[in-house]
């Protein structure tokens, strides 16, 4: 493992808007905003974190298998790709960089077609409902995954 | 609401073939006649029509949240993306602008996986099988809607 | 065609309370009010519009079979029977008279066993949420219709 | 058993129309030519047939309650209702007086809805698709199930 | 709340029969005598009952909306139509008269299509296999009901 | 069509054993005793009937194959292969012989699984429940179906 | 029977917190002043009520156990465990002692899980939403049910 | 908010064997090493963690009722309870205590009835697959809820 | 009850492969060598043991129609024919010897069409996973069940 | 493997009242009795037989934990916590000896909900229906087992 | 590999009508002249192809068991066997020998019964729709899958 | 038909990683390798192949619209869109050129979710697990299907 894990945050469609778009569900602050809290953090070790967001299918593939050979992990928030997208299942399995689900909002107190994930299976970890804490809890489930695994 | 009645029309995927492609399912008229015929509809009120069309699904969203502040109603034809795409249906939500959901043909008497839509809980209305009228009927639509709701 | 267009429109089962019931679903124009309404609205060409409400499934039947050689198009709500009516779609069938499918509010916004319709797939067109509008968008289908295929 | 024996057929909602509707499924002979080919066969043994027709659900169970104490054996098309009427078969049960279900087409040979009926675990037989010959087949089925069981 | 508790007792298809019907089942009481039973009842305070049955389902629709602004609360047994009417649930709601949903027999021991009812989530209470009790153990659910919520 | 109407009666699995096996479902006469009375019945035009019975699926696709060219009408009882043999359903289809399925008991009133038939669709007409009348009701419709469309 | 109905109600898990525990759903009464009403009401007969709490499926399957020779009827509100325990319907089963089934609430009217229950169709009856009048309800039925099958 | 924030973990059934059992599915840290890792994080604010296991659906009920009125934030990994424990669902509801549900291993790559919780659309949110950090993870989001809803 | 036990037992298709086929399913002993350990089993009683084996359906019920008249039980083991034949039902049912199912490997442990079976309703016990005792196993169970209900 | 092989049979809810209740589908001997029966069998190896009872899903999983690592093999009848319990199934496979479901009745001839075990997939062998035998069956599939995977 | 490669080709039921049966579907060359065209293809490379055709399920399965240890691939049309037999499944696993499932027509452009083929997830590849070039592409598909896995 | 054959061939989402990506499902090949592969095959008449590779669902629907023109036959391998996309089906189906669908590894071996194509039905044919053959083994049938339908 390289000494800097290097950890990549992809966000999906209409992420962009979060802050704006349903604050009662999503929160008030913006993508930017928690973004920053999210490298502010102190995970006790030498992180580097990138971020990248699409509202398309095809440029978060395009994204993931440009990423396979520098990241560490992935932490990814698919948005409304991750009930229907089985091109973006086959992108993360084919990068093979461990990575973990997060959402914002707890998406198993939505609607009944936002309970099942084309992702989770294959995923380290689903976190679901962290609220502004979503991508730092990702992080530290990759960080502690990353060091149990490929030491 | 302002005077002039701002709507936007939003076609899908292969709705740019109309008139070309299954000419006994989707009628005779080409798109762009089809819009010549709305354009020029007597609404009975001032209404500034818009247009906009893409067979990707990230270029769409990208579409209504650019509209979001700039339309008071949208009428979409999702093409087939209207029974498939969760990041669409999140998009209009999102955005919080009133829209109608329109097919030129009847979805209801074609396959089965035709029959869910996952837009129509959150429209103002569903016209399926309007033909040419198609986004007149969406137009007129709006228009009653935003008298009833906005004034 | 004659040169005059009879539309006929059938009102089923606790229509004829629309204005005293649920209004925040329904609207607060009564059934008599939205009939005028779609009565005096400016179709552009020559229609005859008769309306005919019931609660009872059996003299909805004996209504579309007396009306099958005499009206050109028929634009019904038939309220709670569309979701569970085979007899009311055989009806239909056997008139051979072409209609449209109308409902006040968005079915697709209610609840799960509204979402089926056993009339949709014979409908011409199908008009889910028109509110005061809704036998108006239904009539101007119809007339499209009949200018198209009848002609 | 009655020396003559009754027997009543009840046709449901629609069936007024055969011949008319739809010749290609149900034939180009009206209901009345059908019921005196019917009455006019030579079923070997002294049978008293009578006949009822009602698009309403209520009305023929009115009769089948009727009937209960006066007829031997019902010979019944349900029409539409076949598929969706608890009510019927339990006037059905209700009524004691065993019978025979009977469908002028082959509903298995139609719409999926169409293979469900409410009534045929109850039924004696189930006749689907006679043609014209349909009533006469339940009228034998009835005669031959009232000799083995009723002497 | 008026002095007098008017409650309005409503049965559905078949119920007509009981005493006659199935004995195992429903019992061996007339619905006549079971009425006068639930007539006479001491419910402890000034109860007004009244009373009406149909097989058609129109005509219950018809009763219900005309007892809307009589009743302080309905009871009612509606037989076959419990498990199909959405028409029936729509008079319920629309009535705004609380109500309870009762049955002779314990539906829940008896078809797998009797265990579903489109009136349930209505009603206040829901009492399947009173027997002879019913309607009495509606009634008094309806007066604790409308004691609780609108004094 | 020919001069003298030729049908074959195929048996399927353990309708060999009809009158030995389970008689409160299959009656207390033997095949044999039911194709006898088959054979003597007055069908009013001349009619030739041969037999075949098999428990084996392969050996009556055989069967099926061998008719086609020779018989002008099946009627099928194909026992248990009629809820589970697309083998069967293929062969019919090819054979392009009109024919009837047919069943002793009525299949309605039995197991869930036997409720769906792999050879309904196909068929002119289904007898459900004709008791020994069973192949005689079968070959009354087949006449009357040779009449109506080979004519 | 015995000259004083032995009347057990057994109260499953989470119920002892009625009253405190959501009273939009369940009242703002607890379980003990319920209980209080319940000993306290007028059966117009000789009853010994006892009851038992418990949150433990094991306890509750012990109680019942210990209870069948003593008990002439059991009133059960098995809270959550009413929708899932097998064990518990066989411990009232092997118990051969008649019970009814109570709901506080209306369960019909809450979470889609909570519409079927593993004890409703061997109930004498179902009581789902009778408030502080449900264990009374479930009393009434008991007693009738005891008059008509016990004597 | 409480200064110190209490927080109470709760562990169901098989999680005291954690370590032991299967390895490769749940590490090979015992609970008691989880539980201290757990208990020395720098939480970066004041917490005071307790901590709960049974094998027993009934006491976890009551540990949780009796933690209602103590704890600020339940951590609860239910174990084989999470899929099928209704009443743990409405003990958690009734405790009105925010909780967050956690797994040491990601149950959607495991058996198909592992994927669905009981309890998880009612959670702050949902933690699958943490491994060894799965209760740190669930009390920072139990943290950052507290701070965000109850200051 | 004979005085020597008769019991025959039936192995359907690919059993003639045990031992070769899939050693780590089946185990390593042919079905020659099973059958020997399952003939000289001391069974504590006269047993006189018969054998069958075939790929074929037909040949299978054919066998079942011949044995019904001869034996006492059987035991049989229909390979993949237990989860699709309802004709084999049937011959089982209709032979009216009692019978137990077994396999070899535990089918619910393998892929989940073989969790289904169309014999086990029918069976006196189902033995599923005896390995090499399956016979055995299948023998004693139906030794037990004719010294308890054929005395 | 130990020279005795140590077998510890469960017996879960309700099996206490063997030969009590139901006595047509349990059978009349006392669980005492079907025990002792079992004791007393000839093995023909050395077997050391203890037993287990207890209505409690968490008192059972206990059991499973502290009998993990002193018997060779385990006989559970679960009764009803078959059918739901996965805590049960996870203390099995946490408990890592191998285990044998068994039933004294045939659970396939039984109430649909029976036919699911949540344990069946992991048990070396499913017995469902061995009556008295039952728990012998068991115990020899066991011996059998540890004879061929544990030399 | 052998020098010569040995390809066995298995037709199921009614393949031996092609060219007669449904030209529309299966094209107008018999399975002779398909079969002819099969062996006359270059496949580049020595191939030795045999060919065998039954109706009969049992006799395929007898062929396959046969085949086994002579074959080194089978191309299989399983015709109506493909989407029922469980059987035909376990011969072609038991066998070892890799295998192609081939179908003439598109099966999933037919009925939906149709899509599910009980052998597709064992084959090498599957060729729906391959007209008279159906058993070549099977046999180039088998050549490349031998060259690659067998050298 | 042109006298040289125009084939393009559509690979969609991940497919530019073949030889990369999980090399024991997908192959050890490069796309461009087995694109070379399939250019150099000799296919016995003119053909001439182009290519096109996108992980964007939009970009693919552009790519047909333009090629539906130009080319004669397109192999499409749609990769994860396959088993999604309705709005791939669609430009297909208006791009009215025969096509086929082909994969590399057999989806029916896979997960269950890709045993489902969009596309399949209106194919010419399926191609499931052609390996590095299996764009050669879909233009050999597009030349078949072209010789057969075009002249």
């Amino acid at each position: 493992m390289s000494k800097i894990i290097k950890i990549h945050i992809i966000n999906g469609p209409n992420l962009n808007l979060t802050g704006m778009r349903e604050p009662g569900i999503y929160g008030q602050k913006s993508l930017d905003e928690i973004m920053a809290l999210t490298r502010n953090y102190n995970y006790g070790t030498s992180v580097s974190i990138t971020e990248f967001q699409s509202n398309c299918e095809g440029a978060i593939i395009d994204e993931i298998q440009k990423e396979a050979s520098i990241s560490d992990f992935i932490v990814i928030n698919a948005g409304g790709y991750t009930h229907t997208s089985v091109a973006l299942r086959d992108a993360l399995v084919a990068a093979e960089t461990p990575f973990c689900e997060v959402h914002i909002s707890n998406i198993f107190a939505r609607e009944e077609f936002r309970h099942k994930s084309m992702l989770a299976d294959k995923a380290v970890s689903v976190i679901s409902g962290g609220g502004e804490m979503t991508y730092i809890l990702g992080i530290i489930a990759g960080i502690s995954y990353l060091k149990q695994n490929l030491k």
